[in-house]
Protein backbone atom coordinates (compact mmCIF):
# COMPACT_ATOMS: atom_id res chain seq x y z
CA UNK A 1 0.00 0.00 0.00
CA UNK A 2 1.26 3.67 -1.33
CA UNK A 3 0.80 6.16 1.10
CA UNK A 4 0.41 8.29 -1.84
CA UNK A 5 0.41 8.96 -5.56
CA UNK A 6 3.14 10.79 -7.18
CA UNK A 7 1.48 14.12 -7.62
CA UNK A 8 4.34 16.11 -9.66
CA UNK A 9 3.03 16.84 -13.39
CA UNK A 10 5.20 14.24 -14.57
CA UNK A 11 3.52 10.77 -16.15
CA UNK A 12 2.28 8.89 -13.06
CA UNK A 13 3.70 5.04 -13.06
CA UNK A 14 2.24 2.94 -11.10
CA UNK A 15 4.17 0.90 -8.24
CA UNK A 16 2.95 -2.30 -10.00
CA UNK A 17 5.06 -1.21 -13.18
CA UNK A 18 8.29 -0.29 -11.28
CA UNK A 19 7.94 -3.97 -9.79
CA UNK A 20 7.54 -5.75 -12.84
CA UNK A 21 10.11 -3.38 -14.71
CA UNK A 22 12.81 -4.82 -11.38
CA UNK A 23 11.83 -7.84 -11.72
CA UNK A 24 12.76 -7.63 -15.67
CA UNK A 25 15.92 -6.13 -14.98
CA UNK A 26 16.81 -8.98 -12.55
CA UNK A 27 15.60 -11.83 -15.33
CA UNK A 28 17.91 -10.43 -17.65
CA UNK A 29 20.38 -10.16 -15.82
CA UNK A 30 20.44 -13.40 -15.03
CA UNK A 31 19.89 -13.93 -19.01
CA UNK A 32 22.73 -12.42 -19.90
CA UNK A 33 25.22 -14.61 -17.08
CA UNK A 34 23.68 -17.83 -19.20
CA UNK A 35 25.03 -15.97 -22.46
CA UNK A 36 21.32 -15.71 -24.36
CA UNK A 37 21.56 -12.29 -26.81
CA UNK A 38 17.98 -11.44 -27.47
CA UNK A 39 14.97 -11.97 -26.14
CA UNK A 40 11.05 -11.85 -27.10
CA UNK A 41 8.80 -9.94 -25.67
CA UNK A 42 6.67 -13.40 -25.01
CA UNK A 43 9.50 -14.83 -23.49
CA UNK A 44 10.33 -12.51 -21.58
CA UNK A 45 7.12 -11.63 -19.82
CA UNK A 46 6.26 -15.89 -19.63
CA UNK A 47 9.49 -15.46 -17.24
CA UNK A 48 7.65 -12.85 -15.37
CA UNK A 49 4.29 -14.35 -15.37
CA UNK A 50 2.27 -11.34 -17.13
CA UNK A 51 0.95 -11.19 -20.49
CA UNK A 52 3.26 -10.03 -22.99
CA UNK A 53 0.31 -7.04 -24.19
CA UNK A 54 1.07 -6.05 -20.28
CA UNK A 55 4.70 -6.87 -20.31
CA UNK A 56 4.97 -3.89 -23.65
CA UNK A 57 2.46 -1.68 -21.70
CA UNK A 58 4.99 -1.63 -19.59
CA UNK A 59 7.68 -0.73 -21.65
CA UNK A 60 5.44 1.62 -23.50
CA UNK A 61 4.86 3.85 -20.58
CA UNK A 62 8.77 5.11 -21.03
CA UNK A 63 8.64 6.27 -24.82
CA UNK A 64 11.45 4.41 -25.45
CA UNK A 65 10.52 0.67 -26.45
CA UNK A 66 7.68 -0.98 -28.49
CA UNK A 67 8.65 -2.66 -31.30
CA UNK A 68 6.89 -5.97 -32.07
CA UNK A 69 7.94 -8.85 -33.67
CA UNK A 70 11.55 -8.41 -33.46
CA UNK A 71 12.62 -9.28 -30.20
CA UNK A 72 14.92 -7.36 -27.62
CA UNK A 73 18.72 -7.28 -27.52
CA UNK A 74 19.26 -8.26 -23.87
CA UNK A 75 22.25 -5.90 -23.60
CA UNK A 76 20.47 -2.40 -24.88
CA UNK A 77 16.91 -3.71 -22.15
CA UNK A 78 19.17 -3.83 -19.44
CA UNK A 79 21.02 -0.33 -20.19
CA UNK A 80 17.02 1.08 -20.46
CA UNK A 81 16.15 -0.90 -17.46
CA UNK A 82 18.99 0.30 -16.04
CA UNK A 83 18.29 4.18 -16.74
CA UNK A 84 14.57 4.24 -15.96
CA UNK A 85 15.18 2.68 -12.31
CA UNK A 86 18.38 4.47 -11.85
CA UNK A 87 20.52 1.76 -10.91
CA UNK A 88 23.76 3.45 -11.47
CA UNK A 89 23.12 5.71 -8.68
CA UNK A 90 23.38 4.33 -5.30
CA UNK A 91 21.48 4.66 -2.85
CA UNK A 92 22.06 4.76 0.74
CA UNK A 93 19.94 3.58 3.05
CA UNK A 94 19.68 3.43 6.83
CA UNK A 95 17.92 0.43 8.82
CA UNK A 96 16.31 0.15 12.16
CA UNK A 97 16.21 -2.28 14.48
CA UNK A 98 18.93 -4.47 14.22
CA UNK A 99 16.88 -7.55 15.06
CA UNK A 100 16.90 -11.06 13.33
CA UNK A 101 14.82 -9.43 10.64
CA UNK A 102 16.88 -6.69 10.31
CA UNK A 103 20.45 -8.66 10.20
CA UNK A 104 18.52 -10.72 7.48
CA UNK A 105 17.52 -8.03 5.87
CA UNK A 106 21.36 -6.26 5.85
CA UNK A 107 22.46 -9.54 4.59
CA UNK A 108 19.86 -9.71 1.68
CA UNK A 109 21.50 -10.09 -1.88
CA UNK A 110 18.90 -8.62 -3.45
CA UNK A 111 19.43 -5.23 -2.54
CA UNK A 112 22.98 -5.01 -3.16
CA UNK A 113 22.21 -5.97 -6.96
CA UNK A 114 20.20 -3.49 -7.41
CA UNK A 115 23.56 -1.12 -5.67
CA UNK A 116 20.88 -0.35 -2.51
CA UNK A 117 23.18 -0.21 0.10
CA UNK A 118 22.46 -0.22 3.89
CA UNK A 119 25.10 2.21 5.26
CA UNK A 120 24.02 2.10 8.96
CA UNK A 121 21.96 0.29 11.38
CA UNK A 122 20.59 1.60 14.43
CA UNK A 123 19.11 0.22 17.68
CA UNK A 124 18.19 1.01 21.06
CA UNK A 125 19.59 -2.41 23.17
CA UNK A 126 23.23 -1.64 24.23
CA UNK A 127 23.84 -5.55 23.23
CA UNK A 128 23.26 -4.67 19.56
CA UNK A 129 24.98 -1.41 19.74
CA UNK A 130 28.51 -1.66 18.30
CA UNK A 131 28.10 -4.96 16.42
CA UNK A 132 28.92 -4.88 12.92
CA UNK A 133 26.82 -7.01 10.29
CA UNK A 134 28.32 -7.92 7.03
CA UNK A 135 30.29 -4.81 7.32
CA UNK A 136 27.67 -2.74 8.74
CA UNK A 137 27.55 -1.01 12.09
CA UNK A 138 24.83 -0.67 14.28
CA UNK A 139 24.85 2.53 15.95
CA UNK A 140 22.98 4.13 18.93
CA UNK A 141 19.50 5.48 18.03
CA UNK A 142 20.18 8.66 19.44
CA UNK A 143 23.19 9.22 16.85
CA UNK A 144 20.16 8.46 13.83
CA UNK A 145 19.85 12.29 13.11
CA UNK A 146 22.74 13.33 13.01
CA UNK A 147 24.18 10.51 10.91
CA UNK A 148 21.22 10.53 8.29
CA UNK A 149 22.13 14.39 7.97
CA UNK A 150 25.72 14.33 7.31
CA UNK A 151 25.69 11.10 5.52
CA UNK A 152 22.46 12.62 3.39
CA UNK A 153 20.64 9.44 3.63
CA UNK A 154 17.27 9.40 2.46
CA UNK A 155 15.64 6.16 2.91
CA UNK A 156 14.93 3.94 5.78
CA UNK A 157 13.71 0.40 5.96
CA UNK A 158 11.76 0.29 9.62
CA UNK A 159 12.03 -3.55 10.93
CA UNK A 160 11.69 -2.65 14.94
CA UNK A 161 9.37 -4.59 16.83
CA UNK A 162 5.09 -3.10 16.26
CA UNK A 163 5.07 -1.08 19.71
CA UNK A 164 7.76 1.32 18.85
CA UNK A 165 7.46 1.47 15.01
CA UNK A 166 5.62 4.69 14.95
CA UNK A 167 7.72 6.91 16.90
CA UNK A 168 10.96 5.45 15.48
CA UNK A 169 9.03 6.74 11.92
CA UNK A 170 8.46 10.36 14.03
CA UNK A 171 12.41 9.97 14.76
CA UNK A 172 13.10 9.19 10.82
CA UNK A 173 10.88 11.79 8.93
CA UNK A 174 12.46 14.71 11.76
CA UNK A 175 15.77 13.71 10.84
CA UNK A 176 14.95 13.92 7.14
CA UNK A 177 14.17 11.01 5.71
CA UNK A 178 11.35 11.03 2.74
CA UNK A 179 10.95 7.04 1.93
CA UNK A 180 10.30 4.08 4.38
CA UNK A 181 10.12 0.91 3.46
CA UNK A 182 8.31 -0.34 6.71
CA UNK A 183 8.08 -4.22 7.76
CA UNK A 184 6.28 -3.48 11.19
CA UNK A 185 2.82 -4.68 11.02
CA UNK A 186 1.60 -0.93 11.47
CA UNK A 187 0.20 1.57 9.70
CA UNK A 188 2.79 4.55 9.89
CA UNK A 189 1.06 8.36 9.97
CA UNK A 190 3.80 10.26 8.15
CA UNK A 191 3.18 13.34 7.01
CA UNK A 192 2.35 13.76 3.13
CA UNK A 193 5.52 14.58 1.61
CA UNK A 194 6.87 10.91 2.86
CA UNK A 195 6.32 8.14 1.16
CA UNK A 196 5.83 4.57 3.15
CA UNK A 197 5.56 1.34 1.11
CA UNK A 198 4.09 -1.53 3.51
CA UNK A 199 6.04 -5.09 3.16
CA UNK A 200 3.35 -6.49 5.52
CA UNK A 201 4.16 -10.37 5.62
CA UNK A 202 0.85 -11.33 7.50
CA UNK A 203 -1.25 -9.75 5.10
CA UNK A 204 0.74 -11.12 2.28
CA UNK A 205 0.39 -15.02 4.26
CA UNK A 206 -3.94 -13.51 4.57
CA UNK A 207 -4.09 -13.07 1.15
CA UNK A 208 -2.33 -16.57 0.02
CA UNK A 209 -4.20 -18.77 2.76
CA UNK A 210 -7.85 -17.19 1.66
CA UNK A 211 -7.01 -18.06 -1.91
CA UNK A 212 -6.18 -21.21 -1.06
CA UNK A 213 -9.33 -22.20 1.02
CA UNK A 214 -11.87 -20.63 -1.51
CA UNK A 215 -10.20 -23.09 -4.57
CA UNK A 216 -10.02 -26.12 -2.34
CA UNK A 217 -13.52 -26.01 -1.23
CA UNK B 1 2.11 -10.85 -7.61
CA UNK B 2 -0.70 -13.76 -7.86
CA UNK B 3 -0.14 -17.02 -9.84
CA UNK B 4 -3.95 -16.99 -10.66
CA UNK B 5 -7.40 -16.07 -9.94
CA UNK B 6 -9.78 -18.31 -8.15
CA UNK B 7 -11.60 -20.07 -10.84
CA UNK B 8 -14.15 -21.28 -8.78
CA UNK B 9 -17.83 -20.24 -9.34
CA UNK B 10 -18.15 -18.00 -6.29
CA UNK B 11 -17.57 -14.44 -5.86
CA UNK B 12 -13.94 -13.49 -6.41
CA UNK B 13 -12.11 -11.41 -3.63
CA UNK B 14 -9.38 -9.53 -4.95
CA UNK B 15 -5.79 -10.22 -2.81
CA UNK B 16 -5.96 -6.96 -2.23
CA UNK B 17 -9.33 -6.92 -0.33
CA UNK B 18 -8.14 -9.45 1.84
CA UNK B 19 -5.17 -7.89 2.34
CA UNK B 20 -6.92 -4.96 3.64
CA UNK B 21 -9.72 -6.80 5.73
CA UNK B 22 -6.93 -8.48 7.57
CA UNK B 23 -5.46 -5.36 8.56
CA UNK B 24 -8.71 -4.35 9.62
CA UNK B 25 -8.76 -6.96 11.87
CA UNK B 26 -5.29 -6.58 13.71
CA UNK B 27 -6.66 -2.34 13.72
CA UNK B 28 -10.06 -3.56 15.46
CA UNK B 29 -8.15 -5.87 18.14
CA UNK B 30 -6.07 -2.91 19.33
CA UNK B 31 -9.16 -1.24 19.49
CA UNK B 32 -10.71 -3.59 21.63
CA UNK B 33 -7.41 -3.49 24.03
CA UNK B 34 -7.71 -0.19 24.49
CA UNK B 35 -11.88 -0.91 25.13
CA UNK B 36 -12.80 1.11 22.18
CA UNK B 37 -16.24 -0.45 22.02
CA UNK B 38 -17.81 1.05 18.48
CA UNK B 39 -16.44 2.54 15.52
CA UNK B 40 -17.70 4.62 12.46
CA UNK B 41 -16.62 3.52 9.49
CA UNK B 42 -14.68 6.91 8.44
CA UNK B 43 -12.51 6.31 11.28
CA UNK B 44 -11.71 2.89 10.60
CA UNK B 45 -10.64 3.84 7.16
CA UNK B 46 -8.62 6.32 8.13
CA UNK B 47 -6.79 3.84 10.26
CA UNK B 48 -6.27 2.38 6.97
CA UNK B 49 -5.19 5.11 4.87
CA UNK B 50 -8.33 4.19 2.02
CA UNK B 51 -11.18 5.91 1.68
CA UNK B 52 -13.96 4.99 3.87
CA UNK B 53 -15.87 4.49 0.57
CA UNK B 54 -13.48 1.87 -0.28
CA UNK B 55 -13.80 0.30 2.91
CA UNK B 56 -17.67 0.16 2.54
CA UNK B 57 -17.22 -1.51 -0.45
CA UNK B 58 -14.36 -3.81 0.32
CA UNK B 59 -16.93 -5.10 3.60
CA UNK B 60 -20.01 -5.06 1.55
CA UNK B 61 -18.35 -7.93 -0.95
CA UNK B 62 -19.11 -10.16 1.61
CA UNK B 63 -22.38 -8.92 1.80
CA UNK B 64 -23.25 -9.12 5.39
CA UNK B 65 -22.21 -5.48 6.05
CA UNK B 66 -23.35 -2.18 4.77
CA UNK B 67 -24.87 -0.14 7.68
CA UNK B 68 -24.13 3.49 7.00
CA UNK B 69 -23.71 6.49 9.53
CA UNK B 70 -24.77 3.95 12.74
CA UNK B 71 -20.87 3.05 13.52
CA UNK B 72 -19.77 -0.94 13.87
CA UNK B 73 -19.77 -2.46 16.98
CA UNK B 74 -16.26 -3.77 17.44
CA UNK B 75 -16.87 -7.44 18.68
CA UNK B 76 -19.12 -8.25 15.96
CA UNK B 77 -16.58 -6.68 13.54
CA UNK B 78 -14.26 -8.81 14.91
CA UNK B 79 -16.02 -11.66 14.51
CA UNK B 80 -17.12 -11.03 10.96
CA UNK B 81 -13.68 -10.63 9.44
CA UNK B 82 -12.50 -13.81 11.72
CA UNK B 83 -15.13 -15.68 10.10
CA UNK B 84 -14.25 -14.16 6.47
CA UNK B 85 -10.26 -14.75 6.87
CA UNK B 86 -11.01 -17.78 8.56
CA UNK B 87 -9.04 -17.35 11.72
CA UNK B 88 -10.27 -19.74 13.76
CA UNK B 89 -9.13 -22.71 11.68
CA UNK B 90 -5.23 -23.03 12.22
CA UNK B 91 -3.21 -23.71 9.41
CA UNK B 92 0.05 -25.12 9.72
CA UNK B 93 3.03 -24.09 7.70
CA UNK B 94 6.62 -25.90 6.74
CA UNK B 95 9.15 -23.33 6.43
CA UNK B 96 12.10 -24.23 3.85
CA UNK B 97 15.47 -22.45 4.60
CA UNK B 98 16.47 -21.74 8.16
CA UNK B 99 18.64 -19.08 7.78
CA UNK B 100 18.58 -15.89 9.08
CA UNK B 101 15.71 -14.50 7.08
CA UNK B 102 13.78 -18.08 8.20
CA UNK B 103 14.41 -17.55 11.44
CA UNK B 104 13.12 -14.13 11.45
CA UNK B 105 10.08 -15.63 10.12
CA UNK B 106 9.80 -17.63 12.86
CA UNK B 107 9.78 -15.67 15.45
CA UNK B 108 7.65 -13.32 13.70
CA UNK B 109 5.00 -12.18 15.57
CA UNK B 110 1.85 -11.18 12.95
CA UNK B 111 2.03 -14.83 11.94
CA UNK B 112 0.84 -16.53 15.09
CA UNK B 113 -1.79 -13.11 15.85
CA UNK B 114 -3.82 -15.08 12.80
CA UNK B 115 -3.12 -18.27 14.24
CA UNK B 116 -1.10 -19.05 11.25
CA UNK B 117 1.66 -21.76 13.02
CA UNK B 118 4.88 -22.64 11.73
CA UNK B 119 5.39 -26.29 12.49
CA UNK B 120 8.38 -26.85 10.92
CA UNK B 121 11.71 -25.62 9.25
CA UNK B 122 13.74 -27.30 6.60
CA UNK B 123 17.21 -27.09 5.17
CA UNK B 124 19.82 -29.00 3.95
CA UNK B 125 22.70 -27.45 6.14
CA UNK B 126 23.74 -30.12 8.97
CA UNK B 127 25.02 -27.33 11.01
CA UNK B 128 21.29 -26.09 10.99
CA UNK B 129 19.32 -29.30 11.12
CA UNK B 130 17.82 -30.44 14.52
CA UNK B 131 18.24 -26.84 15.88
CA UNK B 132 14.85 -25.66 17.55
CA UNK B 133 14.01 -21.87 17.03
CA UNK B 134 11.54 -20.78 19.47
CA UNK B 135 9.76 -24.61 19.43
CA UNK B 136 10.48 -24.86 15.90
CA UNK B 137 12.86 -28.22 14.80
CA UNK B 138 14.85 -27.43 11.98
CA UNK B 139 14.68 -31.44 9.96
CA UNK B 140 16.33 -32.51 7.55
CA UNK B 141 15.15 -31.60 4.02
CA UNK B 142 15.40 -34.96 3.05
CA UNK B 143 12.37 -35.59 5.29
CA UNK B 144 10.28 -33.12 3.76
CA UNK B 145 7.81 -35.38 1.75
CA UNK B 146 7.48 -37.35 4.61
CA UNK B 147 6.17 -35.24 7.19
CA UNK B 148 4.64 -32.76 5.18
CA UNK B 149 2.38 -35.45 4.11
CA UNK B 150 2.23 -36.67 7.53
CA UNK B 151 0.97 -33.53 9.11
CA UNK B 152 -1.05 -32.91 6.13
CA UNK B 153 0.37 -29.07 5.91
CA UNK B 154 -0.70 -27.48 2.45
CA UNK B 155 1.40 -24.33 3.17
CA UNK B 156 4.95 -23.64 2.80
CA UNK B 157 7.32 -20.60 3.11
CA UNK B 158 9.96 -20.48 0.74
CA UNK B 159 13.44 -18.43 1.82
CA UNK B 160 15.94 -20.44 0.40
CA UNK B 161 18.67 -18.68 -1.87
CA UNK B 162 18.03 -17.87 -5.38
CA UNK B 163 19.85 -20.27 -6.52
CA UNK B 164 18.19 -23.43 -5.29
CA UNK B 165 13.86 -21.55 -5.11
CA UNK B 166 13.11 -23.48 -7.74
CA UNK B 167 14.11 -26.88 -7.01
CA UNK B 168 12.98 -26.35 -3.38
CA UNK B 169 9.32 -25.19 -5.03
CA UNK B 170 9.61 -28.51 -7.00
CA UNK B 171 10.02 -30.75 -3.99
CA UNK B 172 7.49 -28.58 -2.10
CA UNK B 173 4.99 -29.23 -5.08
CA UNK B 174 5.61 -33.08 -5.06
CA UNK B 175 4.70 -33.01 -1.26
CA UNK B 176 1.75 -31.82 -1.64
CA UNK B 177 2.02 -28.21 -0.87
CA UNK B 178 -0.88 -25.88 -2.46
CA UNK B 179 0.75 -22.70 -1.53
CA UNK B 180 3.72 -21.03 -1.55
CA UNK B 181 5.04 -17.47 -0.12
CA UNK B 182 7.53 -16.68 -1.75
CA UNK B 183 10.53 -14.70 -0.41
CA UNK B 184 13.40 -15.84 -2.90
CA UNK B 185 13.87 -13.03 -5.75
CA UNK B 186 12.88 -15.70 -8.09
CA UNK B 187 9.63 -16.45 -10.37
CA UNK B 188 8.68 -19.80 -9.46
CA UNK B 189 7.34 -22.35 -12.29
CA UNK B 190 4.65 -24.30 -10.10
CA UNK B 191 1.42 -26.16 -11.87
CA UNK B 192 -2.07 -24.45 -11.67
CA UNK B 193 -3.23 -26.15 -8.63
CA UNK B 194 -0.44 -24.28 -6.55
CA UNK B 195 -0.86 -20.65 -5.74
CA UNK B 196 2.27 -18.45 -5.28
CA UNK B 197 2.47 -15.33 -3.43
CA UNK B 198 6.12 -13.25 -3.71
CA UNK B 199 6.51 -11.54 -0.97
CA UNK B 200 9.55 -9.51 -3.32
CA UNK B 201 11.64 -7.20 -0.85
CA UNK B 202 13.95 -5.82 -3.45
CA UNK B 203 10.94 -5.06 -6.04
CA UNK B 204 9.11 -3.03 -3.43
CA UNK B 205 12.56 -0.89 -2.60
CA UNK B 206 12.58 0.16 -6.36
CA UNK B 207 8.86 0.65 -6.49
CA UNK B 208 9.85 2.77 -3.43
CA UNK B 209 12.87 4.62 -4.55
CA UNK B 210 11.34 5.24 -7.94
CA UNK B 211 8.55 7.53 -6.31
CA UNK B 212 10.69 9.26 -4.33
CA UNK B 213 13.30 9.97 -7.36
CA UNK B 214 10.72 11.46 -9.05
CA UNK B 215 9.10 13.44 -6.90
CA UNK B 216 12.34 14.92 -5.56
CA UNK B 217 12.70 15.91 -9.17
Amino acid sequence: MRKRKNSSSKKYFSPETIKRLSLSLRNLKKLKEEKVEIISSDKLASLLNVSSAQFRRDLSCFGKFGKRGVGYKIDRLIKELEDILGVKEEWKIALVGAGRLGEALIEFEGFSKFNRKIVYAFDIDKEKIGKVIKGVKVEDMRNLKEIVKRENIKIAILCTPADSAQKVAEELVSAGIKGILNFSPVILKVPPSVFVTNVDMACELEGLIFLLKNEGS
